[in-house]
C-alpha cells in the first residue's frame, strides 16, 4: 500500500459489532463489569475486527532496528555495534523478545531499516533504507522521501505478515540511541520540553543525560519540525525503525487489526502514525507503563490508558508481548465462556 | 501435615538462590534491570524454591467454594444457590476461571470446603465442613476445630496436587457472600473500619452495602475475633474455603512453592495464614489490586505490591492465573535468555 492509502483507508471501529460484544459480556456468568479492563477490551477487539466473537491466534511481534546518527554527541550507555549484535541475539533466540514472544505463542519478524552495518541473514528481512541516520542534533535524520519510503517499507513488512496469518500485531524496536529521536518526536508533537520527556533509556549517567537533553533541544532548533506534519517530525527527528513501525501500524490498521504498542520507541511511532492519520487511535492497545520518563506525556497525548506496569524499560516489543496475551485472554474470555442460561446459573436477584 | 507441623515448617528464602539469581539477571542481554518487576520476580522464586534457575512448569489454580450464613443478612447481589452452580460450571469448563487457566496452561481443581448442598461429582474433590458456615452476624462461623479442619484439608488438597506436580500454585475462591467474612477478617486483623473495607462485592446497590457494612459490625462485635489469632478470627468470623485457601497457602510455602493469591477473598485468607505462621508473607505474590474496596489495604498489611491492575473483581482466581503466567514469564527469562558473553553482544561502555 502506498503512503496515501495507508492514511486514508482505515474505517471507524465497528459498532454493531461493539455492541453485539457488550450484549454478550453481559450475559456471561460472572458479575457484569467484574473482569474490568479485559471485557472493554473484548468490546474494542470486535469493534476493530467487525467480529462479535473475535479470535485472536496468530499473533506477530515485529521487531525493527536501525542505527542513529545522534549517538554522536553521547546520547547512549552502550556503543552503536550493539544494535547488530542484538539484532543477530534476535535472530539466535538469545533475546528478552524471543523468550517472551515464546512464551505467549507469538512469531517474531526481525527487520532491518537501518543498521549501520550489512546483515546478510535469510530471518532477517532487507528493508534497510541507509546505513543509519543522520545526527538530530546538526540536521535531519533523513530525506523526506526516505521517510516515506521507511513507513512503505513496515507496511510491506506487515502485508507479508497477514498472508502468513496475522491477528494482532505487537510492535518492538532495536536501535541504540533510539530513545533520543523517540523523546525529540514526543516534545515536538506535544510541544513538552525536552526536560520532561527525556529519560535515561538503556542507562546514561547525569552527565549523559545533561548531553541528551542537550541534543533533543539542538534536534528541534536546528530542525524546526511542524507539529502538525508527522512525516515532517519522522524525517528531521526520527529514525528509520520508528518510520517502519508508523508504517507497521497504518497497515495494521488498515487492514482492521489491532496493534499493541511497546514502550517509549513504539509509542512515538504510533504518534507519528496518529499525526498522519488520526483514525489508527483506535486501532492502538497501549502495552504498559514503560519507566523511562515522558512515556507517560505520550499515552496521554494518545488517550491510551496501558495494561500493565511492571516498572519495564527494554524496548524490543517485550510489554507488547506480555500484553498481547491478555488482550488474547479478554476475547477468549468473550467467545469461550458458557451464559447464564447455557450454564444453568441464576442471574443477579 | 497437621496444623502444628504447617505453622512451623516453613523456612526463610534461600539467601544464595537469590544471590546467584541476581547475578544471572545482571549478565542477560538486556540493560540492568530493564525488566523491572519480572527481574524481581525471578529473583524472588530463586529464593522460594532454592533453585537459581527456577522452572516454573506445572500451574495450579485451587478454587475452593463454600456457603455463607451471613446472606441471610441481604448481603449479596446473587442468592446462596449460584454457589452450586457455579461449581458445576468450573466442572463443565464454562466460568471465568476455567477460560483463563486454559489460556495461560493452569489445571483448576475444584474443592467443595462447605457449599450449602450435597455436591455429587467425580471432579470435585470432597472436602465439606458442613453445609455453610453460621450467620456471623448473630455467631461464630464455625468451631475452632472446624477451623482447623478446614486448614488441614486445604493443606491435603495441595498435598495432593504435589504428588501429581505443582511448581506454583494459585489460589481462587467461589462463594456468594464470601467478600463479607473476607471483609470482616481484614477489619478485625488490620484495626480498620468496616466502612473502609466493605465494598459490593458481585454487585450489591447501596442499600445492600449499608445491610453488609452493618452485618460486618455486627460480626466483630458479637464475636470478638482476637486479632492476634489467626486460627480465631477465621472461626468466629470467616468461611470454610476461606480456611481451605489459608491451608493450601501454608503448603504449598511448606513445601517451597510461590502462592500467586487472587484478590479480595484470597488475601483474607493470606492474612489468616500470615498471622498463623509470619515467615508465610516471603512465599507470596499479590496477582492484582481488585476493584473491591478494601484490598488494597489489605495488601498493605501485608506489604504486598501486586503485579495487575486490570479493574477486575471477579475471584475465582481469574486474576491469579493472569499473574502466574507473568510469574513463569519472569523465570522463563532468567532460565532461557543469552548472556552478553554467550551472545557476544558488548556490554555497557
Amino acid at each position: 500500500m502506498s503512503l496515501q492509502e495507508l492514511t486514508t483507508k482505515i474505517q471507524p471501529l465497528d459498532e454493531a459489532a461493539m455492541q453485539a460484544a457488550r450484549v454478550r459480556q453481559d450475559d456471561l456468568t460472572k458479575p457484569r463489569g467484574s473482569l474490568g479492563q479485559l471485557e472493554d477490551l473484548s468490546i474494542k477487539i470486535a469493534g476493530i475486527t467487525g467480529e462479535e466473537k473475535p479470535v485472536i491466534q496468530h499473533k506477530v511481534v515485529t521487531a525493527m532496528a536501525g542505527d542513529h546518527g545522534v549517538v554522536a554527541e553521547g546520547v547512549s550507555a552502550f556503543p552503536s555495534e550493539v544494535t547488530p549484535q542484538m539484532v543477530m541475539n534476535f535472530v539466535f533466540g538469545g533475546a528478552a523478545i524471543n523468550v517472551l514472544a515464546k512464551h505467549v505463542g507469538a512469531r517474531v519478524t526481525i527487520v532491518d531499516m537501518g543498521v549501520a552495518s550489512e546483515i546478510d541473514h535469510p530471518e532477517v528481512i532487507n528493508k534497510k533504507i541507509a546505513l543509519g541516520t543522520g545526527n538530530i542534533a546538526q540536521g535531519p535524520a533523513m530525506s523526506r522521501e526516505q521517510a516515506i519510503q521507511a513507513i512503505e517499507a513496515g507496511a510491506q513488512v506487515v502485508k507479508a505478515e497477514l498472508d502468513k496469518g496475522l491477528d494482532i500485531l505487537a510492535t518492538g524496536d532495536m536501535g541504540i540511541g533510539n530513545t533520543t529521536p523517540s523523546a525529540a518526536i514526543a516534545a515536538a508533537i506535544t510541544g513538552r520540553s525536552p526536560a520532561e520527556i527525556v529519560g535515561r533509556g538503556t542507562g546514561v549517567d547525569d552527565a549523559g543525560l545533561q548531553r541528551k537533553t542537550a541534543a533533543v533541544v539542538n534536534a528541534l532548533r536546528t530542525n524546526q519540525p511542524d507539529p502538525q506534519d508527522g512525516l515532517d517530525v519522522l524525517a528531521k527527528v526520527g529514525g528509520f525503525e520508528i518510520g517502519g513501525l508508523a508504517g507497521a501500524i497504518l497497515a495494521a490498521a488498515a487492514h482492521r487489526k489491532p496493534v499493541v504498542i511497546d514502550g517509549f520507541i513504539s509509542t512515538a511511532a504510533a504518534m507519528i502514525a496518529v499525526s498522519m492519520a488520526p483514525q489508527v487511535r483506535d486501532y492502538l492497545i497501549a502495552a504498559h507503563r514503560s519507566q523511562e520518563l515522558g512515556h507517560q506525556i505520550m499515552l496521554e497525548w494518545l488517550g491510551l490508558e496501558p495494561l500493565l506496569d511492571l516498572q519495564m524499560r527494554l524496548g524490543e516489543g517485550t510489554g507488547a508481548v506480555l500484553a498481547m496475551s491478555l488482550v488474547e485472554a479478554a476475547c477468549k474470555i468473550l467467545c469461550e465462556m458458557a451464559t447464564f442460561s447455557e450454564a444453568g446459573v441464576s442471574d443477579k436477584e
